[in-house]
């Protein structure tokens, strides 16, 4: 996905998000927001919005010398989603088709705001999520594609959200390898964070060898590239990966919940949907 | 009140706003949206948000040659408004307070998404908002010091809200001014603006001699000045002149709805209060 003018002043705010977490210095908060604003100029409209995200986070890191802000934040996000997974265990009883029940908790790992809401508000939001519809959905493709695929590439996106990734893989019948941040950046999920969620139960963990806050493949490794190429399906979760893999030519699937409203339009679906997505180019 | 510094990202998004109503040329936004982010670093944090508010209008006016992009948008608001009046009239005679419920009628104005909402929301919002109580309600003190004031300053807000001033204006018994920008500014309030409202026939109208969105006193005109200083009541609509005043030792009341969280919390009130507030200081 391009980056659109509206992205611009959502690239100051997420600076500034990320900066309180640091720091309460409003000098230096300043300081790195003029940084930041002077970068916009050169911001190329066809570069992937995740490629600024990665400069912003470089800028910030580099003035506060602050590497990995919401390693806490993702400690705790990981600690919190990974109490629900018995009461989701019982859940899933209920449910006729396994896959779709893993899909919807997946999505839901993508919905829910850890950290921000109570254990009751989660369980509800859990629940919400379930009977919710797809604006788009592509799950009879979806299921099709995961019975026939024999290697399957699973792109992580936040670290909590790692958690309720677990679900959708022990659905998977072929080999999964699941994809990490190769450092850290805002709350995505590191190898660190995706072990400590448990993913290495079902999935050989693997790094994109980027650092950018979605897949960009010229920037990934040549390793990851590789795999990339090579899986019989990819599954793309959140908004990062979909705005740096959305004109791509492969098996993918996006998952994800529509959070912003320039990624809803270059959907074509209302801001808040949840969405199962076939590539177009595929 | 000072800038914070939450109000970075939404400067970029006003001047992506007013931009896009003058040119769909991406090339000519992304550039006039460089240099804000380029003016950002230099932004005193003490200064108000107005001031900032005119740089960025005045660069965008530079780069596009336009200076009062909002006009159309301004004589439509204004003439919509003004078809609500027989309605507002016929309205009034049902309420035994009139300064009450002119003062709500003028705060009205100021909910008011004239040229968002169809006819029909604005009827029912013009209701809602009677039933509204204030957030801050310093209706007591504002009915004495109405009653008492021999000269009142009416500070104008945005144009289309100039239409139900005027039935605040009928209101006031002690002669009245009103002050308008010195020259357009968003979708403000200029002397052209008001006699088309109709608020020439209720009060004598002045220019601030300032272009800021929000009065700053240090940039008005000495006329004005004189008349802020002697008044024995100011009567201060709207964010921006709360933002440009809220620190100001002069018998002023804000009358405003909180559209922004930053000033919401400045006020220590919820986001999208109406609030009608004596100055601290006086």
């Amino acid at each position: 996905m391009k980056t659109y003018l509206d992205c611009f002043p959502c690239f100051l705010n997420q600076a500034l998000k990320t900066t309180r977490i640091i720091t309460d210095d409003e000098e230096l908060i300043h300081f790195i927001l003029g940084e930041i604003g002077t970068i916009l100029k050169n911001i190329p409209l066809h570069n992937t919005p995740p490629e600024t995200g990665e400069l912003i986070y470089l800028t910030i890191s580099e003035h506060t010398g602050v590497a990995d802000p919401y390693k806490k934040i993702k400690e705790t996000n990981i600690a919190e989603a990974k109490q629900f997974l018995p009461y989701i265990k019982k859940m899933s009883a209920k449910f006729e088709d396994k896959l779709l029940f893993a899909t919807k908790m997946a999505i839901a790992g993508n919905v829910i705001d850890l950290g921000v809401n109570s254990e009751f508000n989660i369980g509800k939001e859990i629940e919400t999520n379930l009977e919710k519809d797809f604006t788009i959905d592509h799950f009879h493709d979806f299921k099709k594609a995961v019975e026939k695929a024999e290697t399957i590439l699973y792109l992580g996106d936040n670290a909590g959200e790692a958690v309720f990734d677990t679900i959708l893989l022990q659905q998977l019948p072929g080999k999964a390898y699941y994809a990490v941040r190769n450092l850290p950046i805002i709350n995505d999920v590191t190898k660190e964070d995706a072990v400590a969620a448990g993913v290495d139960k079902f999935a050989e963990i693997i790094s994109s060898g980027c650092q950018a806050p979605g897949i960009i493949l010229k920037h990934c490794s040549h390793h990851f590239c590789q795999i990339f190429k090579q899986a019989d399906l990819i599954i793309s979760k959140g908004q990062g990966n979909y705005e740096g893999l959305s004109t791509e030519k492969y098996p993918i699937f996006f998952l994800l919940k529509t959070k912003c409203s320039v990624i809803a339009n270059d959907l074509g679906v209302p801001k808040d949907s949840i969405v199962l997505k076939k590539a177009n180019n595929k």
